[in-house]
């Protein structure tokens, strides 16, 4: 099993790279690439928009790699995405591509694109506390599919967003079909009102009100909103379930955190 | 002319109604009804939302206004935009509404209805540093369509748009035709990684595409950006409007501001 690791977003610190060769050299059942340009910077971003279009590109397009693991978030992705999924190379459909956050602009192209993806942890995440978990998640999932690293309530045809990048590719050409999928979402540093109008925005819209179900996972490093919002993120979500005609389904076990879980794209265990 | 105030988003203020009280006696041409809902308070809110919904449907549906002026801005009418539209009252129909910023969902809504809407200062702008002069250009265009108060760069069909509730309606059931129009937009308040994301979103969007070109207003108290984006928000549109081949037609005097000039939508001065 060889991964690559790009970083179509923001830089990956040398700090994590070392952490996750680590576990890597500790578990013995994968090799890992990762790719220079992860270590690239270019203003908010891991370099310039075609350095990190031509990495992707790259490592899509190299059968000897098994799958591609974005490096991290922040933002960016959604500024390569489309030209990431122009002419898909062969290679590029055999592989399994996994990340979350912004990276979940690229997941719902190639999900739509028909390429395997899943939401899960990534590099970076090897930094924070409990990250090596976080990491050895991702690799369970990566090198042998192991459903413990899956969120625990799936029982059918599911994908995750960031709340705040799935509001952002709505109406766009990367825009997957959510019918009958349990959609799973989460968010960070963000005020309240902010979760409210892009709870709006998503079930205002017709393709998301062909889901089977929401379900909520964690809402983390809330901003404080001025005056106080005057209620929670569970409330807001099932508040605009209802108005929409969309089931609530409950929590879900993902989020910007070490607790992080696996969501594959359509992944069905019903 | 009678003119109507209600806040369908954030509480007035009493300081900024009072100013606009005094000014309104000064000129002496138009009487004013500031609802009182407008200081109304629930949690985020001016009132929950039965209460301001129940004040803009009273005062749309009351034939002796002329005019429906909102008060603030701030977040929240997207929460009754879709109830405030249904089934509208004929005497709504026959009255001019201004408004921005969050209220921008009620002037999508709104003139997707068919009637008069335009962007300008609202009442809690009294309290800004030369906010008076922004209430006297509001009043201008309210009471006598007065072309002094219109932004000067005008000269075909228009919209005026904050960015970020732009990129939350795309899709929704208040999203107004844009073909042909020249599309003004601003925002305050964001870091510029989200007003790239915004544009992305935007201008991805087919529908956008079908503008006659896009106008940057101000973009003000910019959230510091870690690290530095790279570029500004002259920069990120013109960027933008390149990629999804829209005319970039140049800047706006448009924004959070007291300089805020007046844009109806769809007017013509060709």
């Amino acid at each position: 099993m060889r991964i690559a690791v790009v970083a179509p977003s923001c830089r990956l610190t040398e700090e994590a790279a070392e952490a996750v060769r680590a576990i890597v050299a500790r578990r013995g059942d994968c090799e890992l690439m990762i790719h220079p340009q992860c270590f690239l910077s270019a203003g908010h971003f891991a370099g310039p928009d075609e350095a990190r279009l031509a990495a992707l590109r790259e490592v899509m397009a190299d059968p000897s790699f098994d799958a591609v693991w974005f490096a991290r978030g922040g933002y960016g992705s959604n500024r390569i995405a489309e030209a990431a999924l122009a002419d898909l190379p062969g290679a590029a459909r055999g592989k399994l591509y996994l990340g979350y956050s912004d990276a979940g602009f690229l997941l719902a192209g190639l999900h739509k694109a028909g390429v395997e993806v899943a939401w899960g942890p990534m590099p970076q995440d090897a930094v924070r506390s409990g990250g090596e978990a976080a990491v050895d998640r991702a690799l369970d999932w990566l090198v042998r599919r192991d459903p413990s690293a899956l969120e625990p309530g799936l029982d059918g045809p599911a994908m995750a967003f960031n709340l705040t990048v799935l509001s952002n590719l709505l109406g766009t050409s990367i825009e997957p079909d959510f019918t009958g999928v349990d959609l799973l979402i989460e968010d960070v540093g963000e005020h309240l009102y902010r979760i409210d109008r892009s709870m709006f925005h998503v079930t205002a819209v017709p393709a998301i009100r062909k889901v089977r179900q929401i379900r909520l996972g964690r809402v983390s490093d809330v901003l404080a909103n001025d005056p106080d919002f005057g209620g929670d993120e569970v409330m807001i979500v099932e508040d605009w379930c209802a108005r929409s005609g969309i089931r609530f389904g409950g929590r879900a076990d993902i989020g910007h955190d070490a607790a992080n879980r696996v969501v594959p794209f359509l992944w069905k265990t019903r």
